[in-house]
This record gives C-alpha cells, structure tokens and sequence, in this order.
C-alpha cells in the first residue's frame, strides 16, 4: 500500500497540523518517508465521541460476531506479511525471522480470542434462582456476568511493534470484550502502524461494524496520549512501555473525576537464582541458557534477566563462563536511538557503581544505534547497599550477585521489588532452600520459572504476564493470554429479569451451551 | 465481657495515647462506657509488621484451615450474640430485630466463604501442558491460579456495625483470599466492634493461627487511616462510607510508590425509572414499595433510591400516592448525630434549589437525631440544568422527577453517573422503551432490577454490589457475594514445575477434585 502518514479516525483519515515526523532507519540512520503527521487534542475529542457512539453498538455483538471480526483482522494482515516485513525491519533493525514470528504470533492472539469468544463461557455466568416462600423476605433472581467496559486507550510499545501494538494483545482483549479502541502510535514504527491499521480498518468495513470500534492517532504521547486517558468516554487503557511513562498515565487516571484502571506493563529485571546443586550439576548448561535469554533480541525484552544470583562455591567458573559466552555475541542494532542511548547510560551508571565489577563488555560502534552484551559483577553486601543496582538496564546487561549462604539469597529475594518473572534453577539436593526461596518470590513475581529462562513468553490460557507493581500497574492480572480480556470488563447483574429480557447468557435455557455457576454449583452446558 | 476500650494487636491490646473517644447513643445523647483509647501511626507500624509476619504463614493454609478459621470466627459471633444487640441497639439506635439480622447475615457470609474454600475451584486454576516437541520451540508447561495479595486493611462502615465492620464482608473475603486483616473500626459503634474484634481474636487462637492474622485499631482515620493506607506491607483496602472518605483513600493509594486497589464503596442514588404502562397498571402498587425501600432502615442503605422518575401521564396522582405513603412514616432516630446532620443539610439545599418543590417532609423534632422522610419533586429541565440535584442525600429523602416523554427519560438516565443500582418499572406495552432505557442503564450500574426496589442486597453468587465510578472506586468487581473474594488476590503462574513442588489445586492429579482448564477447556474434578 501507499503510506499516506495520516491517522485512522474512524471512516476518515486524519490531516494533522499538530506537527511532523518520519521514522528512521536504526541502523543507516537514513529518514524514512512518508512524513507521518501528529493529530492534536482537538482530534482526541473526535475520535472519543465516535468511540462512544460505536460503543453502544459494538457492546451488543455477539461472540460469534466479535469473532467474526478478529478472525477477519487476522485475514487481513496475514495477506499483508510481505509489506509489514519489509517496512518492519527498515524501522525497527529487527530481522525478518523476527517479525514474521511476531506476525504469527500477533494473528494466533486475534484467532485466540476469536476461540474465546466462540466458545462463550469466558463471561462468567452466575445464576441464583428466586425462592419467592424464603422468609423473612423472598429470595430474588440474581443473574450476573462480565461486561465490557467502555472505550479503551492503547498505546503501542516500542519493543513489540506487532504483538503489542495496533493490533497486538491489549487491542485484541479490548475488542473481543466488546471495547472499541483507540490506539496511539509509536514513533518508531509508524509505517508498521500504519499498515496494520489499515488491515483493521479494512475488516471493520468488511464486518460492517460501526466507524469508531477502530482509530489510529499519531501525535505526541504528552498531549494526545495524556488527553486520551482524559477524555471521560475512555474507561480503560492498556500500555507496555518505560516505568516513567507508565507512572504518568497511571497518575493521570488516578486523578480523573471517575478513575480508570490502566493497564500497564513496564519494568522487571527478571532475576535467575541458581542453587548450589544445580551450578555444581550444569553449571555450564545454564550459564549458555542464560546468555542465550540474555541477549535474544538485543535484549529488548521486558522478561530479559538482568539478575543472576548464585552461590559462592564454583561462582568464579560460573561467572568466567558466563562472561566469555555474552563476549563471543556480536553487537546488533536496537530498535531506535532513545533505547540504545538509555542502555549505553544505564550500563555507565551500573558500572560506576561502588563494588561494581566489569566481567565482559562487548564494545559496539557508537552512532550506530549497536549495542553488546554486558555483564557485571557485585556482592549481595554491595547490592543490599544500593538499591539502585536493582534497575533495569533495559538491553543485554545483566547483573551476577555473588551471594555466600542461602541466608545472603534470600536476602536479595526480599530486597527485590514487583517483578514479571522470578527463575530458580535447583536440583534433588537444592530442595529445602528452593522451598524458602520460592516462598520468598511468589509474593514478587507474577510467573515463577523452574529451571529455566524468564524469555518466551507462551500465549496460553495458564500465562501470567503480569506481577506486583512496579514490574506492572497492577498485578492482578495478564496482558497475555485469555485471562487478559477481564481487563477491560466489570461486572453487571440483572434481578428478577424476564428471560427473554436477559442477555442470551444468562437465560434459563442456556441457549449458547456455555459453562456457568447456577445456585453456587458448576452446571455444564 | 468487660469492654476495655483498646485496640486489638495481635494477642496484645492497645495502650492509646492518640486521644479518647466515647460511644454516643444517638436516641439519648447519652456517652456510654467505656473510654475508647485511640493509637497513633506507631502502632500502625507495629500492626503492619505483624501482619506482613502472619502473612507468610497464612498464605500457605489450605482451604479446609481457612474455612474452619471463618465458621470459628462465625460461631464465636453467634456465641455473644445477646452480648452484641444491647450494646449495638445503644450504639446506633437499630432495632433489635435488625441488628439480629444483621448478625446473622454476618456470620451467613462467613461460612458461605468457608464454603467456597471447601469448594475449592474459585482459585480459577489454569493449566496448559508442555509441548516439547513444538517448532520452533518448545512449549512450556504453564499453571496459573489467583493467590492471595498481601495483608487488607478495612474500614468499617457506619451504616453496617456488623455485615459491613469488624467481621463483615470486606473481612471475610480478604481471609478467606488468605490476607491477613487489619480493621480500622468506626467511631460511632466502637464498642460492637470490641466484641466482634474479642470473637476473631478468639477463633485466631482457637485456629493456632499467627497473632498478625488479624488486628483492629481505634484511632483518627485522618492519621491511623491514612497511615495504613500508605504503609508499604498494605496491599488493599476495603471501605464502604463518604464519596470524600473513599475518594481520600483512592488518591493516598494511588500515590504510593506502588499503588494498591482501594475497593471503596461511596455513594449512590440509585434511580427508579416507572415506564407509562406499570404506572397505569399498578401505580399505587410501585408508590407502597418504593416507599417502604426509601425507609427501611430511616433510608440509611448505599442501595437507597434517591431518584424517582416517571411519565407526565398519571403523575399527579403517583406524586400524590407516594408523597402522602411516606407521610405516614413516623420519624426515627439515625445512626448517630453526623448521619443526621448531614441529612437535613442536604434535604434543605435540595429544596433551595431552583425548580425543586416539597411533596412530603415529615418534621423530625430536632436535636434527638430523628429524620423524617422527603419527597421532593422537579422537571427534567430542571434536573438537567443542575447536576447537583442528582447529589445523594444519606436517609429517607427521594426527588421525584417529571419526564415529558421517553426521550426526557433517556435524557435523565444519559446524565447519570455511575450507580450501585438502577431499577425499571414496566410492563409488555413498555418493551421498545424499556430495551432503550436499559440499554443506557447497563452502562451506568453495576445491578439492574426489573419491577422491584433497590434496598436489600442479597447474598449469593450471582449478586454484583457494585458499580462504575463514583458509586465505587471500581467498578469491575463486587463487595457482596463469593466474588468478592478476587478482590484480595492477584495471579501468579508456576512454569515447568515439578508436580511435587507445585500448589496442590495445580498439581496433575487434581487431589482436590476442583473444576480446571485444561489445554483450555474446563475440566470437573
């Protein structure tokens, strides 16, 4: 298709006048056309108003036809796999295996939720019958399950320009809730954005839906992004993005009249404890498995491991074998300068730190956007000290913690904050520290990895990403996986209702066949 | 028992020294025995490091230890029921009849979540086995299921010294989560609170549980309440009171470095729509149960219905109806000076109010506490013009309001902010407007009633008490019923675990025979 650089608001195209950019090659640096043209707050107000009318349509679908349209959204950009591919990697210096495997994995979530929704029962019926003779008062029939929620906000991450962006994960729950969305672009993949915002376009007209389940604004995070989370139409928002821009949002929604729940992903340093009968059995099995999670994808992961914790006794061999695996990865490009400039400046500032060591830094070609593996040493003493070696140097830098006992590890599990992930690797003769330790880290951790590595995150119904703030907003619950779509619902019961006035998933005769709770018990359908 | 008038603190009582307090009873003006010793933000420290203590234990109970700790802590209630309704009949000026009610309401929800844990299957447990053999990569094995948040702290609600307090709903759903449970207890009934607070305390050393399971303070919630609040072992709250109270609350959590859910329930008016065709046929029929909910309990319920809204056609007569059926209504005593103040505050600047005229104010003598029933009425043009008409007015007071034609009572409903309730009269000729109306009020309440009155929240399954903001900090959940559970929970996914080493309700062989899904789909036991 012909980029045209203009937002998608509702049936119409946006015309900007909020200012102007292009997206830049990573890797040559090199301006890229066409120039995409940011829509202002005046914009914000449009696109809401649409959003809301298209709400009271779109709320009324059915599963059947809220998956009809994922399935057709799914269609529509695996017709245009080859166009993504090409704009893709020129923005973002990921490789073409990469983000076909993201275009796989963005459509498997849509079809996904389509099954979800086909198979209904994600809504969570539950029916009390009446019991009219009940003394001192009669019973009434109360009858409830989830409902969507309203209009929601999402905003593209930079780090997964398909899975979670315009139409990655948090849009694909949203809609399948029956939310219409609102999507805010990244400014770096705006043309991936831009093709696959005219994929959805595409399936809303071809599913006949209303213009304003979908919009596309390019604009600034700082006017139109806060001004969305603003807007008393929007009712729910989800991000995956820094700690800082996370916290604004969160802040913003906080302080409206009526708050919203926003949805945010944002930082973890993913710890690996490996303990002492497990270094002294692999020792050197992990150490590849972690330099493996370590620097898959340049790093650029929010489940990359940026912890190694282990024992005292063989760390020296662990820590050369670690270090000379990260030394022989060649330096690769990250996805835009603002990522790579923050990484080289966080690995700067860890180094500098008291009782920091360098055990391998592999140097890469400043101005070129590369980065290196880097791997840095310390003691749980030092580490204890300065809270600050916990941040997240978001890239291939990981830090190794040398801790004496099982007492110095557990030490460092409890000093830690919300994290996405936790990893032990433990053996047989590991078992009663593991049992300590684990204890220690599900009350930090939203997923809980035995032996093996936090990257990888599986799309299935069992998935947690998700975890106790500040590794998300709000850690009850996953931005992958079914689970995701309760984000953006609430609960609506209906009392004494007629049947045929009740929604089809609540009627007695259960006429979709869904799983639901009648009278306190499972009934099948 | 002797009531000491200190805080409970693990198996220690409070020593005060931030002020002291007495009991009012509300009919007499009378101070009533004893002095109630209020703590400082000191022993809130010393209360949250207990309950972060108790939390590692309790957390790990099974289902079957908390059910037998909340039917101890029922049967402990049940014991001193006598002992509970003269000092509550003193406290709050309740009957003894509601106040019977009300306790066994409270101990109903305390062993219906005792039953739920026996149960078993609301930990949601989620399942997807591995696939090694998976290309590109293998798939993982992934568990999930919700898990207790941390230690609650809980408000107790003036308008509920019982369902709502010490052992209330909040409380019973945060032990049964598995969080330990700090209450702040209110000052009107600090002395119901004593010997409900005496009872938990009894069942925490009957059960062998931690001291920290459990602690009730008295003091400031502008200083103990806030301070909890903002204590870093917090990790959610329950209240149920003011829209200022709660909304103080919801902005102190929102501020924390990492943020808590506040689950608070405020305010409401929830609206009672009468369609033409019910008025017409059985007009005089809604007036005597709208009444008799606008008054039960001196009109001192969260699900009391503030707004009354009908046609032109036979509304002179329903007015009529309903202003001389509420004028019949003697007079009662509210439940404490506060609640009474409050009230005739906002009766007196509703019927300043431009376009607002008196149908029916039954004159309470002054000074004693009592509040008489209101009926006030006005146009929707009126109604519409000033927002502040739709202001909730705590007690027996109800404005009536006059809708030209359907579209006048869309617009009333379109204006609504988030309520607990809405109710719809009407009959078969009403169905086109009716499916209008209700499609509006869907997205305004979190529990719609068909022909029948908001006050009375039953307890089951399928009750959803609730609703969008402001009537709760949140509307995606529900403070009465089994759900309400989830409130105190967050989810945590065990990945490639041994099956030994995994939380029994995830383990391959379901020990406990609970209801999964399975590769996604739900398995019985």
């Amino acid at each position: 298709m012909d980029l045209q650089g203009t937002s998608f608001i509702g049936a119409a195209r946006g015309t900007g006048g909020a200012g102007e950019d292009r997206a830049v090659n990573p890797v040559s640096g090199e301006e890229l056309d066409p120039v995409y043209h940011a829509e202002g707050e005046e914009t914000v107000e449009a696109v809401c108003r649409l959003a809301a009318a298209a709400f009271v349509e779109f709320r009324e679908k059915s599963g059947e036809e809220k998956a009809v349209f994922l399935r057709t959204i799914a269609d529509e950009i695996d017709a245009v796999e080859e166009e993504i591919v090409v704009r893709m990697t020129a923005e973002t210096a990921l490789p073409e295996g990469r983000c076909r495997m993201e275009k796989g994995r963005t459509c498997f979530q849509l079809r996904l939720f389509a099954d979800l929704l086909e198979e209904g029962s994600w809504v969570d019926a539950r029916i009390d019958h009446a019991d009219p003779d009940r003394a001192p008062v009669p019973k009434p029939d109360c009858r409830s399950m989830w409902r969507p929620v309203g209009p929601a906000v999402v905003f593209c991450a930079s780090n997964f320009p398909l899975a979670y962006s315009v139409a990655g994960g948090d849009t694909a729950s949203a809609l399948a809730a029956g939310c219409p969305v609102i999507v805010k672009a990244h400014g770096s993949h705006p043309g991936t954005a831009e093709i696959v915002g005219a994929a959805v376009r595409r399936a809303v007209v071809k599913c006949g839906l209303p213009d304003g389940v979908f919009a596309l604004l390019y604009g600034s995070g700082r006017t139109i992004g806060q001004a969305l989370v603003k807007h008393p139409a929007v009712q729910a928002v989800g991000f995956t993005g820094s700690r800082s821009g996370g916290r604004a949002l969160m802040d913003t929604a906080a302080a409206r009249p009526e708050p919203i729940p926003v949805w945010a992903e944002m930082s973890a340093v993913n710890p690996v404890f490996v303990l002492p009968g497990a270094l002294k059995e692999r020792g050197e099995q992990i150490a590849e498995g972690f330099v493996g999670s370590l620097t898959l994808g340049v790093g650029q992961f929010c489940t990359n491991p940026g912890l190694l914790i282990s024992g005292s006794e063989g760390r020296s061999e662990f820590a050369g074998e670690v270090a000379s695996l990260a030394a022989e990865i060649a330096p690769a490009t990250m996805l835009h300068e603002g990522i790579a400039s923050s990484y080289h400046g966080a690995v700067d500032a860890m180094t500098t730190k008291k009782g920091v060591e360098v055990l391998a830094r592999v140097e890469a070609e400043v101005g070129k956007n590369a980065a290196g593996a880097v791997v840095l040493g310390t003691s749980v003493d030092a580490f204890l000290t300065d809270q600050s070696m916990a941040d997240e140097m978001f890239g291939p830098a990981t830090l190794m913690i040398e801790a004496g006992d099982e007492e110095a590890m557990l030490g460092v599990a409890e000093s830690l904050e919300g994290q996405l992930t936790a990893t032990v690797h433990a053996t047989g003769e590991d078992r009663e520290v593991f049992a300590r330790l684990i204890a220690v880290l599900e009350r930090k951790a939203g997923r809980l990895i035995y032996n093996g590595y936090p990257t990888g995150v599986e799309v299935c119904h069992g998935m947690v990403h998700g975890g106790p703030a500040p590794a998300t907003s709000d850690g009850r619950s996953t931005s992958v996986g079914p689970r995701a779509i309760t984000r953006f619902t609430r609960l609506v019961c209906w009392q004494d209702f007629p049947d045929d006035l009740l929604p089809v998933e609540l009627q007695e005769g259960n006429p979709l066949g869904i799983s639901r709770i009648v009278d306190g018990s499972r009934i099948e359908s």
